[in-house]
Formats: structure tokens, C-alpha cells, sequence
């Protein structure tokens, strides 16, 4: 059995690690860490993993996590930079769920993430884990940096056009709405039930952090800068993450449909759905599966580009198993190959 | 009081009517009816109306409702083409929250709503009800189409630039979230509860019938046709629609905030919000107001609309309302004053 | 206008005295205090009030709310107790939402809320704030202690048989279920949307606080001790509490509904349903009213007593509002008389 | 293989039967019958099942289904008893999640079901599928009588006391809620998301068809008639049951943890929680486990037991397919051994 680490396991996409990693057959979880929460069953604060988990939340200790095979990082931006070097030097090969080794440019993390950048040689040597992009690469990597949620449903939702270089790379529109999971874990008064239930509202307009990270990463699919309106909206729900992206193709009359079959032929994870239906995020609920569906809109010269997943699945826990799958030599879709729950 | 008839009255707009005139001090619901429900009482059907509200279900009948000073059609589109010419003739005024007098090409009425128009002269005659672009015309109207959901979020947030011609007038982008509310009280699997809970979907991307009502009018506001994209979204909340609006303005430096606060100084149901905030649906949940914020977004060249109004109120009911007050000379927030209900 | 003070205006019924104030038309609310937000605008924490309210926050000081008529505390238990005694000497009247003056036992306060009581002549002196069962003694009470949001609903449902002598006093089961705005606006992990949403539990079955208030009052009816199982449930809903009650009537054959019909003939705000409804807690949403409606259980010894209320209104805000309004003279109804807002 | 038929596959247990056969390694489907959607796959309704299932639904006929070495019917009453004679003499074992063969008195049966029972022989043979109560029986069964959802939460949270004789056997309360799937994926005004969201209500107390059933059961376990009140509550959730269950044991002193450990050890499916846990029906979401809690009320006499399962899975679809595994020899828990969907 692989040994597994996991670092922060008391938020959203930590406790989603176990309830995936309960399913999977080559991995168990050696260390599980809280700060906060330490020595307490993992299922007693999760009562849904009793019989599934028997880990016990520990502090963070490196010598403890050294003896981890991977190590996943489930924490805010800021605490896989500094542990990630000592863990590395060990042997162990890490998957960080938080943002300290997606953007390449230092002074651009620094400028949206407030905080300078304090490992720049792994910052480098990071591989961005979006495996329809680059499996290969992924399954080398001593340390993969998990993409965002919002990223990952809009990169998948472009990559074809994108690297066929049919799109106009300016003016593209993505509007996207995700579940309250997105918020996270934490005790604030904008994510209480109350405050969240039975809304809508944008967020973050003038600018999200995610914005940098998706130009960053369209950029590298389409071989040129691409620039981008970046709208979140918090929804009534809690996973998913639906984007609706509004895009400019150079020539309005390609068979975008047939394109995207092809570039996703044989991806395990990526639906495009038939021509004419529209993905609802409940059919991705708990799953790892992203459901495309491509519109041309009246006018004949907007493509309507439709990507439902679900956050933390496809959008965190579930895409980074899926690389430390290809890392460690597993199905890619050990562990991940069950239905989405619905209704 | 002025003697008020409502057709169809067992929908989601006509109890919603049925709410908001138990306000009203100058209005008494003569004539409520219902083909399948007649004979009953409505706060049967709808409890919460208990003590508010004694009006009986009838079946429909012009003698009945010609009685009336003003009647509401609160029902599928067809019902209100065929009883208008006899009531109008009769001196009844009308206010149709249907679709069937918004759409002033009845060549364009037929291709989306699959029926000929048969009241062609009152389809001229009859005013567009969205009182902040012209209430004069409405209080002197004997028949008052009152605007669909969608089409008075995206156009409340989009007259004033386009009055003033500071838009690009193709490439809009109006990216739409409707409450279930907005899909009727009709027995739809679609809109069963654990159908509609906990999902996000989009639909009518390849064209929705409220598009032709958006662009008309748009066009009214620019003197110009104006192009637009419209994607329509079913959202997990019951009431509310939130759009969220993507434009180039021609002069990416021109104030826009104290433009939308001049447009509309001193109207009672629309909020510019203060520089920097975000209207969330539930801020005008049960109320007439529409908030709408703006954005510039970080490429400095699109400027984000964002609106948000209650789809039965202001989007149906309320606005109705509101014309009526125009129509028989009561203050214009009479039945229309209190405040949202939230959380 | 009757100036009033609001200690505590952040939480959900600090709030909800805000939007019923806006429609009362004899009160103005002078002082509103918070620590936290002090020198903000109400209306910018709670943007469903822009239009409607001018207060703001500020720290609560005792020369301040001394020159208000009124002051109401939406506060944690602990704290009106310190504040009340110095308001109350300089001529203020008090009506107070926390726990602070409910249990008339200081024993039995300290019990269940872990701290000495500090006032305890004011506590013999405040009036339980139960219109229905004695509003004489609230209209001249200096201090009204408002009942908590389920002893409100249970009260309300065992009042006319209870005063009758019509029932066993012991044995009776009050399984109730509360909206999450029962647990209140504070950040906590509990009451996040992601916690709350699609799912129900029980909690504190071996002991809520709000067992001695009701054992307390229904000793009251009855003239004798009556003993409960009291069992609370969190509902994914925002507001409403639904109290089902389990009884047993000395005398099974006894026409009950008349004698609820007789009970509560002419209260503005309790609503007999006629035999057979099911009273569903969205008919009270945001209203004043408590709906009860009584059925025979199958076994024909059981009387099964439904009560519905909108925690917010009956069981918080609206209560003290209406105690209010008897106190300084108003129609009971004054700011009270909106429909509930439903869908 | 084992060759599965299920009959009427588009209400919310027959594609709750989808999903979960998706994950059994030892079963297919090979017949999916439904009238109105013959012709259609199955992922063409259900697109949560894209790539899971490749049955497409058929207009139901005795031939093909023969063909099949076990048929499930979750159908409405009525129709099991019809095909079951035939289906069975072919050879073909059934699991009918229907009502109709759970009431082995067929005058009970027409007094709740209003018709007559058309299969008595059957009816005495048939097997009542609660695998811990007699999984020996239902191995060998030709006919299962799967237990309806609300039965099984409170025979799980009952049969152990009752085994033993610990209780008064009158005067048990069953207070339940349930999730909105409880009503099934008719098109009902009742069910529409705006109807059943944000509101909670009781309904069928004067009685409910599942009270019968119950009965029945308790009485089994109890070797002497037990009397019930059991109501229902219809809860603004997807999927889930809660019982409250309020009874009197003859010994209040007695051991009640223990007894339930000990009655439930090894039970791959029931858990008994430690002691002053509260269950929440979201840690069973989409899983086959009945969690089960104990607290005794503050008057020492009363019991209170809590149980939750999800009304899809136990309470129907998945009890169903714990039955087909006895009865077909593979492992209980094929198919059913995922931790549960939370958040």
C-alpha cells in the first residue's frame, strides 16, 4: 500500500481525500493533520466516514509526514511552500491542493496572494496537475501543483479551440457560478446558511485570484496571450461549479462539436455531451467527470462554451487523485470511477 | 376602491398579485379566476393568504370581469389576445403579464410563441409597462404589457448607457440566474424539487423567447439595433433573477457610476449601489427594487452590470402593480413599500 | 413617534426588529448599538434595508438608550441583565428577547445558563411576554420578557387545553423543528450552509434550555407541574418553527377544534386551521401568525397538535413588537399586519 | 452475471437501482422497462449515469423479462401483483419495492390501498426483505417484499428493545421527516421545488399508509400487538429519513447502548453511535447505513431514539439490493459499500 499524508484534513477538500481515498485500493492514510483538532478520530468530526477511516488527526510534523510515499497539502496558501522543500528532500512527492505552486511568475503570486514566494527553485520545477493537458509530465513529477476550481472548469472548457488556435483571444467571457463548498470550511458569517441560501451574487469582479492563474495556463494553450473577463457568482448549492463562457471563434462555421470529441476522445473524465443538451452540476455531484456542451448562440458569431463539475471533486480532492494515480503508477481512475449522485 | 379583476389566478404571478394587493388601500379584488379551481376559496389554495384575502375562484367570464375597473392576466401566453378586445371595449383597462402585447412584430410574435397574433390594432396600441422609461404612456394606457422577468433586469441595467449611446451596440453579453418561480406553478418533472435542488443548468442558450423582448426594446433605448447574447439560468432559489451584464463602452473612462445615479435620481424601485458592491437576490427578496452595481472589469475595456430584482415582484407582479398605481392615479409604491424579506 | 433603542441590531433579530420598525408608523429607531460595527450604517451590513432605515451602530452606552422610550435587547443572555436595572431607573421600558427574565427561578437560571443571576428583583417584576395569555399585565409591565422562539409555538399549542384541565400533564412529547436562523447569525462551523443544507438532526435531546421555560409556562395554564419531553431539530430551512405535540386528553371525545376556535376567537395572530390542514411553517414565513391545527391519531387516545410559526417574527421580533404596541399604546397589529411571503 | 430486469426504471428508486448497479461487479441490467420513455436510453434522462449504463428502457413485457434471473418492480402498488404470478413460475426471483407484498392481511391491504389483492398465494409466501431481522428467509425467498423507507428507519431503531420485551408496547411515538424523493418523480404541484423548499410540514396524521406496515412488524418483534403514532413530515431536503422515536421501557435503568451494540454487532449496515451522539440524515446521503442514537429524555422515563437512513438507499433501493445480494450469493455489501455523500 502506498502511504498517504495529509496535511490540513479538516476543511472541505481534505475530508473529500478521505471519503475518495476510502474507495481506493492502493492508498492508505498514514498521517492526517490538524493543528486544531489533534487526536481526535477523523470520523468523529466526519460521522459519514464511520467505518471507512480509522485516522486520527495529529499536528503537522515532518519526520511524520517522511514517512509518507505522497503527501497531499489540503491547507490555505502559505503552508505547502514552506514544508514542501524539507518533504522533498526526503523522498516524498507532494500534492498541493492550495495555490503556492500554480503561478509561475513569483511577482504576480505575490501581488495576488499578498505574500512573498519563498521557493522559487520548486515553483520552477512545479508541474500545473491538469492531466488532459499533460499526463506525462504529471506522472514524473516530485511535486504537482493542483489547479484551481474555477481554472479547471474553464481550461477544459477552452483547451481544444485554444490550441487549435481558433478562438480571437480577447474579449473571452467566463461566468461562473460555484457552490458554497468554494468558500471552504471555515466559521464566516458570508458562508452561514442563512446568509447563503436562497441567493445569488457575484463576487470578486474587479479581480479574483483565480483570474491570473486561468490567463496563465490559456496562455500556454494557445501559445499567446489570452485575455479574459473572470465573473464568480456564490450559488445556492453546495458543490459545483458551473461556467458559461462566451467566446469569438475565428471561423463561426467549424464543427467545434466533432473537435471536441476528438481532443477528449478517451479521457476518462471528460464528457462532451451530445449537441443540444446542457450540463446541470448535480450530474457531476461527487464525481470526478467534466460535462462539456457547445452552443452557438443566435447570433451565429458568440459560441456558448457550457462546463459543469463538481469543485471538489474534478475541481480539487478528485483531480489531485487522479495525478497522484499517474504518479504512483495506479489506474488513473482508481478510486474515482463511481457515478455522481443524483437527485 | 377600484374594482380589480385577475385571470388566472392560481400561478406563481397571480398569487403573488393576490399578495401584494392585501397592501393596497385603493384597490379590492373583485373577480379572481380559475377554470380548475373554481369554487374554491383562494386562501385554500393558499394558506398564507388567510385573513388577507376572500376572493373565491370563479370560472372566466366577460360579463363578470367587465365589471371591473382593471383587469390582470396572469396567465399562459394566448389566454389575454382573445378577452382583451371585448373587455377594452367594454372600458375595462388591462394590464397582461403575459407575452402576448410585448412583442410589437407580430411576425416575430409568431416565429417564437408558435401562434398568430389575432388582436393585431391592440398589439399597436398597447404600451411597453417598464415605468422608468416612460410612465406617462402607461398611466394613459387602456392596455399595458407588462415586461417579462429577464427583459426588465437586462434592461433597467442597460438604459442608461444606452440612452446616452455609450455603448458598442453588438457583442452583449447579458449572462442571466433565474429563481424556479420564473418556470411557473405548473406540475413539471423539471421543476420538482429534487430535480431543480442543489444544481445549476443553463438552458434555451440556442435562443429563449425573452430574447426578441430584450433586443426590441434595447433598440427603443439606442435608437440603433442593438445584438445580444442571452443565456438564461435555472438556480436553486425560489425567487430572484440576478443578470449579470458584459459591455464595451466607447469611452472606457466615462463615470459610469454617476451616470446610472443621475438616470435614476428619485425613482422609488431602482438602487445604484455605492462603488464596489455586489447586490445579492435575496436583498430584494418579496421586494419591487432592482439593485444594480457596476464594475469595471481588470482589462479596463468591459464594463460588468450586474442587477438583481425579485423575478415575481419587480420581474411580475409588483411592476404590474406598479403601472396600475400609474393607471388609477395612486402614489406609484402604493402596495409596494415594504422592505425585502431577509434572511 | 416613540423613540426606540435596539441593543444588539446584528443579529438575525436585531435585523428583524429593523425591517418591522420600518413599517411601523408610530416608532423610530434612535439608538441602534453594536460593538463590533459601530459607525456603520445599518443599511450597509444589511443592504435589504438601503431606503429603509437611517440608523447607525454604535457603542451601547447608557446615557444614549436613557433617552430612548423603549429599548429592546437582541442580545446573548448576560447581557440585559446588567444594562436593564440603570434603564429601567431613569423611566426606560425594557422588552427583552434574550433568556435574561424568562425563568422566574433563579436557581433554575443558573442551571441551564451557567451563570449567577444579577437582577433579581427585576426578574420578579418583568412580565412573560405572551400576548395571548395575559396582555394586561405586558401593556403595563416596565420590563417584558419575550419568550423563546419553540416555548412560543409549544405554548401557543397546549394553551386552551391545558387551561381547560383537559389534559394528562405528563407523557406529553413536543418534537419541534426549527429554520437555521434558530441558531443565530454568529459564525460558527455548525451553521454553515454546508453543513445545514439538505440534511435534519436532532440535538441537545437530553436537555435545551428552552425545556424549564415551557415546563414553567405550562404550569401556568394548567395550575399544576406538567412535565415534557421536549426533542429540537435543525431543519434545512431558514426560518419556521414546527412544533408537532403529543397529548393525551383526559377526554378523548371532546370536540377540540371548538374549543381552539373558541380560544383564540379574535387574536390577530393565532390562527385555528379548519379541521384537517396541515399548517406548512413557509404560510407564516416572515408574518406574525401561529397556525395550529389539531388531528386525532389513529389510536384515538392521542391528540397530535400542530404548530406552525416563523421563529423570526412570532417567535422573536414580531412578539416583542407586538408587546410593544400594547405597551405604549398601538394597535397590536401596528408594523405586524403583512402577509407571509410565500413561494 | 446475474441477468437483471427492473421495472419501471425512471422513478427515483429505479434510477437509484441504476446507480447502484452500476457499482456491483456481479450483476447486469438487462431489461429496463418503462411505457412512456421506451425507446430512450436510460443516460439520455439520467445523464449522471453517462457512461455507467448503456440500458435502454422498453415497454414492459413478460417475455423479455423471463429472460431475467431476478426482476426488480419499483412501480406503483398494483402492478407487482399482477406480473409477479407469471415472472415466478418462469423461474425469475422478485424484489418488489412496491407495496404490495408487505401486508400479509389482504383486508388490510384493500383498506389502505384501495384494491383488492389479486395474488394471495403469493402474498403468503412472499418474504419481508429487512435483512437483519431474518436474512436467512430472504436468501432462500422467491419473493422479496422490500420494506417501505419510513418502516425501515423505525423497525431498525425499534427491533432491539422490542426483542427483548423492554417496552410498553402502547403509546410509542414514531415522529418522522423525510426527504422530498420520499414522493416520488410524479409531476405534483405539491412536489415542485418552490412548494417544498424553505417549509416544513406534517401530513397524513390521521393516518398513513405506512402505519400498517409498521404494525405489523413491531408486532412480530414484539410477539404481542404494539400501538403506534406515527407521523410523517415532509422536509425541505433531497433524500433522507430522520425518526424520533419516543417509547417507554419497562426498566428505565436498563442498558440500552449496550443492548443495541450487542443486537447490531457485525451488522455490516446498522450503526449504533457512541453514546450522546445526534445522527444527521446527511451522514447516510446516498449510503445503505441506518445510524441509530439513544438519549434518555430528562424524565428518566421516556427513551428517545434516533435513526437515520436515507430513504433512496436503505429505505429502498439499496435494502433491495442488499436482499438480491442473499439471495444470489454474493457478498452483502456488493454494490453498497461507498461512505456516504458529505457535504
Amino acid at each position: 500500500m502506498t502511504k498517504v499524508g495529509i496535511v490540513g484534513g479538516t476543511g472541505y477538500t481534505g475530508v473529500e481525500l478521505l471519503r475518495l481515498l476510502a474507495h481506493h485500493q492502493g492508498a492508505h492514510v498514514e498521517v492526517l493533520t490538524s493543528r486544531q483538532e489533534s487526536g481526535k478520530r477523523a470520523d468523529q468530526l466526519f460521522p459519514q466516514l464511520r467505518g471507512y477511516c480509522d485516522a486520527v488527526f495529529e499536528s503537522p510534523d515532518i519526520e511524520r509526514l517522511a514517512k509518507c510515499d505522497a503527501v497531499f497539502f489540503a491547507t490555505p496558501h502559505g503552508t505547502c511552500m514552506q514544508m514542501a522543500p524539507q518533504l522533498i528532500e526526503r523522498g516524498v512527492r507532494i500534492i498541493d491542493l492550495s495555490a503556492d505552486f500554480r503561478l509561475k511568475d513569483r511577482d504576480v503570486f505575490q501581488r495576488w496572494y499578498k505574500m512573498p514566494h519563498t521557493a522559487f527553485d520548486l515553483l520552477q520545477e512545479a508541474v500545473y496537475g491538469l492531466p488532459e493537458f499533460d499526463r506525462f509530465s504529471i506522472a514524473h513529477a516530485r511535486l504537482v501543483a493542483s489547479p484551481g476550481c474555477y481554472p479547471t472548469a474553464v481550461q477544459l472548457a477552452l483547451m481544444p479551440l485554444l490550441e487549435l488556435g481558433a478562438l480571437e483571444t480577447t474579449g473571452i467571457i467566463a461566468d461562473c457560478k460555484s457552490g458554497v463548498t468554494g468558500a471552504g470550511r471555515e466559521a464566516k458569517i458570508g458562508s452561514l446558511y442563512c446568509e447563503a441560501t436562497d441567493s445569488l451574487k457575484a463576487y470578486g469582479v474587479a479581480g479574483h485570484r483565480h483570474l491570473p492563474e486561468i490567463e496563465q495556463q490559456l496562455a500556454v494553450f494557445a501559445g499567446e496571450s489570452v485575455q479574459l473577463t473572470f465573473v464568480p457568482h456564490l450559488t445556492p448549492m453546495s458543490r459545483g461549479i458551473h461556467a458559461t463562457i462566451y467566446v469569438r471563434p475565428k471561423d463561426p462555421d467549424m464543427d467545434f462539436q466533432s473537435k471536441y470529441e476528438l481532443r477528449y476522445r478517451g479521457e476518462p473524465f471528460v464528457d462532451v455531451m451530445p449537441a443540444g443538451e446542457h450540463p446541470e452540476t448535480r450530474s457531476v455531484r461527487g464525481s470526478n467527470v467534466c460535462r462539456i456542451a457547445l452552443h452557438r448562440a443566435p447570433d451565429r458569431k458568440t459560441l456558448v462554451i457550457l462546463a459543469a463539475i463538481d469543485n471538489l471533486v474534478k475541481g480539487a480532492s478528485g483531480q489531485a487523485l487522479q495525478c497522484f494515480n499517474l504518479m504512483f503508477g495506479f489506474p488513473e481512475t482508481q478510486g474515482l470511477d463511481g457515478p455522481a449522485l443524483a437527485p
